[in-house]
């Protein structure tokens, strides 16, 4: 949603409309699968609407996805990760990462994107530039504060931190039997104690 | 390379075609780009070739798949897992699967395949039964030993060991920026030293 405003004013209802109508689009069929002229078609405005905001298709799926991901996930904002105890952070975004991470949703838009980084990888480097990177800056601060507090080891690479907790997720919802949200939390607490961001045992 | 055999002795060359063309047309059109028909086409034999060998698109790319995968990458012996150093063994190891992980073919299986985990589940839950969990199998008594030696924690559980470990590898090479055979050496060295496979520092 930080997608800078090109020309005219925004019309929020429009600009909702269209991420949705992209997430949807994206879904059921990929990056090939979605011009912006069918989203515009389906969000129910035309194309100039669309291109107002948005450059190209990469552009506008890269934030429908991340409409979906950063409403239902909670991060924690930059402030608390300074001031408050990783464990406890991670503790209390359990429960929506769970929750979001078990949803028939993520798991369909996880192959979409994994299934494209090879044949059309713009649209990662849009996303990855865009929203994963800060994210990951967070996450970086998160895991040097642990290895302050001695939970995380000294000389960790957390870049490949990071990789094992987000791949781990990430894989576990596209094998069969996908887990369920109670499975899920189990899995994610497992993820977070071998990485030190929960206590062990 | 288990695939029962069904009616007539194999071909050899015929199976290696097959099986050639099969992951081609896999990684070039996904599944729903591969039929039985193309397949046989590309590989010069006919449909009936095939279907003596193989019963379902699923298992034909499940095993051809299979032929890059175990081809390139050294996995250790039972027997050596059994008897040998677990530090010994990941490090004999850490070339043979740099040069494979690193390879652009990998990287394009990698999103072929988790692409199609949701839109195509068979093919997901083909390759795993068959060809995944017997390696899993095998990744579980590496880490037990590791576990023995006190290198990993005892309460570890070890199914998400492994989603950590394959989980970070298959994530790293979709993100922009994939890394070469010197990166990606570096890269699992670092993998294995955080699951307690490798030593530290």
């Amino acid at each position: 949603m930080t997608a800078p405003v090109r020309g005219r004013p925004r019309d929020p209802d429009a600009d909702r409309a269209i991420l949705q109508a992209a997430l949807d689009l994206f879904i059921e069929r990929g990056v090939e699968g979605s011009s912006i002229e069918q989203i515009a078609k389906r969000a129910g405005v035309g194309k100039p609407t669309v291109y107002r905001r948005w450059g190209t298709k990469e552009e506008l799926i890269a934030a429908a996805m991340e409409t979906l991901v950063a409403e239902e996930v909670g991060w924690a904002s930059p402030e608390a990760i300074e001031t408050r105890s990783p464990h406890v952070l991670v503790e209390a975004a359990i429960d929506s990462a769970a929750a979001a991470t078990a949803a028939p949703h993520y798991r369909a838009l996880v192959a979409r994107v994994y299934g494209s980084a090879v044949s059309h990888p713009e649209l990662m480097t849009v996303y990855w530039d865009r929203y994963i990177l800060p994210r990951r800056v967070q996450a970086t601060r998160l895991l040097e504060r642990a290895r302050e507090l001695g939970t995380v080891a000294a000389d960790t690479d957390l870049d490949v931190t990071i990789d094992m907790m987000v791949g781990a997720i990430t894989y576990r919802v596209l094998q069969p039997n996908p887990p369920d949200v109670d499975e899920m939390r189990r899995y994610l607490r497992e993820v977070y104690r071998q990485t030190g961001l929960l206590p062990a045992g």
